[in-house]
């Protein structure tokens, strides 16, 4: 299994690549990542699980100057990107590597922005950090084999880890040996199980992620050794977590294949493999009888949905996105699928129950992941049917930088209010910004009708705390 | 797989076993644990992983009022046991438990002092933790199985996330509900690869394990949520990583028997299953040919001994500590194993090279892992051997009081000089305490000729980092 040299390659793709080998495409798409977990980072700045995590973090004595989106307080390096890959993955209306099962933005993103805060980066830096981190991300969770993913593990959070050092350990200027320790570090921090999911423990592992691969890269910077071939070693993270290595699929044609073009923007607020369940429900709306005269709906999709998606009877909203059951009954009923439809009233309410129940799910594995069938029989016998080639926001059929801006405002609008234009554009037009905190100040709600403080004072900013998911 | 209830169980013992129903004999382990673990913290503690830690965490803007033994800086309630735990683990002279190749002491010792002098607690509240937290962290290596050692987990830095975040929510008072969500916290984190041997990262595993435990916890704490069943769950702990999960081994006469009656303490700085080995080089002394006139040694050992000490050509200290062929070769020349003899000089030095290459190892799963045999043949082809049953410091074995105190005594010594016998008791003495501020306070040097600093301003100080790991 040893393949001397696989840490090494990507640790020097990652310090040497220019970036004007980046296609435009590529970059494009680099943009529209940082763009749509930044305004994530700012709508979920007040979700339960980021107020625990602030609060935990400032006990245990995290202090510094890097920014929060969304927020005033400031933390240190490590403990401001914890907070950031929360808020951006809390909702899981992210970002998603289809092949992988990877969500690459929440854990590279605030690694990234952290430490391009610190080190006075400009804009461009920043998307090549997320480039270059969110390419280390996939391509390791590709190498690592299917079954790293089928055994249970969450890939955001392994993954992720190098992807998040790789990301901080570029904007530090390690170079090459340096940046083979900082991946060395973050192999063996990378952990995340899917046991967590619908809980916020789901999201830590991504904001956990970004933490550990920026002390990596600063442990790295300050001479700390480790491990030569941490991935492809003996004893290595593929030897003891993956399932199926293939270290051709980390090294061939880095920086000439980019990774990130395959990464979908998420338009349901919920797991990626339900999208396409979703996108059928919110088809049959218009010849569909109403909801209680329904008998009974059939949906065939790919085995991994109930794999990831088959809580059937959610308690909490962060349950129901891991429900397939509830996201085709919310798709149906609101017509919609995003952080509304993920409350803890919704996965509780009398509607949702009743037709979620009548939901049965039939498994193909010649049914893509980002396809479904879906059959509604009506209590007369009729039958509607619907079929999802693939799912709005995927690679074949992704959100348009239009319906992205409409995401982004609709997120970020209950935290920013009047400023959520100027945000949303400048995180667009991230690549030209002279310097990352002219993107993170515009984060940061100005204060309305009370002078600022930095609990939330602000009406808008208690909406969104109640519209949080439950726990 | 599933087994509900093996995370509730071995939380609720965490929370609810009572003082009076550990033995004399664990509770006197758990001291001796203690003792040795906090006068290794001392020792290392200007060791250069620790210098880099401790640079890298002020970096980050880890602040706090958390003691660092044998240092003036306070720190974080993570960054402290962060640096401590590297602290304790860097020499590879703290503790170990055979079966699981466990050295507890390491990510759970920094955790419980931590929070023991974040709460206010005292000596005998540390010692519950400690006792709860080694528990907790061998019960799940035991349970995650052998297959989960052999496919190269570090099971300090996996299990000891366990171990270190009961001992955090011990203190912390966390309820049974809570201390699983700290239990899973800490479950999703589990990491830590073997690969890592003989690098910085290795110590880091069981540093980062303190962090993250005492981290998990205080999420708890504070009302995260995370899975119901992290260590059993279809997705948890042990689905993914483990190896042959037996269940049982974490939970039957949880509260009963004690696995740190079969912790031992370490009298060699380096792996401990080369120890019988160092046992024979020393007991050969008295009758073997001068070095030089040593034709060949064969060592017949447990297979165990070269999948983790194989390096056959160390180049620098913390290499050394996994190569039998250097342990065998500085125990015949220097009739020791302590520090000094793992030094990057001496890794390089000429008698210490021109002897390793002479020493054979042959495999024998007959041979437990703290037997050995050793056979020298000098160039007369006169045959001299020794056979070590149980190696010193095994459970067969042990290190008296008298000689723990002399190790302790030994580590400390450079950093701590006239102070030295004073903490050494201290940490003898440490169940009855009052207050756990008592013994860290000992473990600071009191400034000698120049006024003190946060520098090492101390000759003994510089002395004590010349001799440390080379990197």
């Amino acid at each position: 299994m040893t393949r001397p040299g696989v840490t090494r390659r990507l640790a020097g793709f990652a310090v040497e690549f220019d970036r004007a080998d980046i296609p435009e495409r590529t970059r494009r798409a680099a943009v529209r990542t940082v763009t749509n977990a930044v305004s994530l980072a700012v709508g979920s700045s007040r979700s339960p699980a980021c107020e625990i995590a602030l609060e935990t973090l400032e006990k245990l004595g995290h202090a510094g100057d890097v920014s929060l989106l969304g927020r005033e307080e400031r933390l240190g390096l490590t403990s401001a990107p914890l907070v950031t890959g929360v808020a951006i993955h809390v909702e899981d209306f992210d970002d998603a590597h289809l092949t992988t099962v990877v969500h690459p933005a929440a854990p590279v993103v605030p690694a990234a922005l952290a430490v391009a805060e610190y080190v006075g980066a400009s804009g461009a830096d920043l998307v090549d950090a997320v480039t270059v981190g969110v390419e280390v991300s996939l391509r390791v969770g590709l190498g690592l084999g299917k079954g790293h993913f089928d055994r249970g593990w969450h890939v955001t959070g392994t993954a992720g880890h190098l992807g998040a050092a790789a990301a901080a350990g570029r904007l530090l200027g390690l170079d090459v040996a340096r940046m083979v320790v900082a991946l060395g570090v973050a192999s063996t921090e990378a952990a995340g199980l899917q046991e967590a999911f619908g809980t916020m423990t789901k999201s830590f592992h991504a904001g956990k992620a970004a933490a550990d691969g920026v002390e990596a890269a600063l442990l790295a910077k300050h001479g700390f050794t480790g491990p030569v071939a941490p991935i492809e070693g003996r004893r290595g993270l593929a030897a003891v977590a993956g399932g199926g290595f293939d270290p051709d699929q980390i090294v061939t044609r880095l920086g000439e294949r980019w990774e990130i073009d395959a990464n979908a923007i998420k338009p349901y607020a919920c797991g990626i493999v339900s999208h396409a369940a979703i996108d059928a429900a919110i088809a049959l709306r218009g010849d569909c009888p109403e909801p209680d005269r329904i008998a009974s709906v059939e949906l065939r999709v790919n085995p991994v949905v109930l794999d990831v998606m088959g809580v059937s009877d959610p308690q909490d909203g962060l349950a129901a996105k891991f429900s397939v059951y509830h996201c085709f009954a919310v798709g149906l009923l609101d017509g919609s699928a995003g952080p509304p439809q993920y409350t803890t009233d919704r996965a509780r309410a009398d509607d949702v129950v009743a037709l979620r129940r009548k939901v049965h799910v039939r498994l193909d594995p010649a049914v893509r992941r980002d396809e479904a069938w879906a059959r509604v029989v009506d209590v007369t016998g009729d039958v509607h049917e619907r079929h999802v080639g693939h799912a709005t926001g995927s690679i074949e059929r992704p959100m348009s930088d239009a319906a992205l801006r409409a995401k982004c405002v609709g997120v970020a609008l209950p935290v920013l209010g009047d400023g959520t234009a100027a945000f949303v554009d400048a995180a667009f037009d991230v690549d030209g910004l002279p310097s990352v905190a002219a993107l993170t100040r515009l984060s940061v709600p100005r204060p309305a009708v009370a002078p600022s403080t930095t609990d939330d004072s602000a009406g808008a900013v208690n909406s969104r705390r109640a519209a949080g998911s439950g726990r």
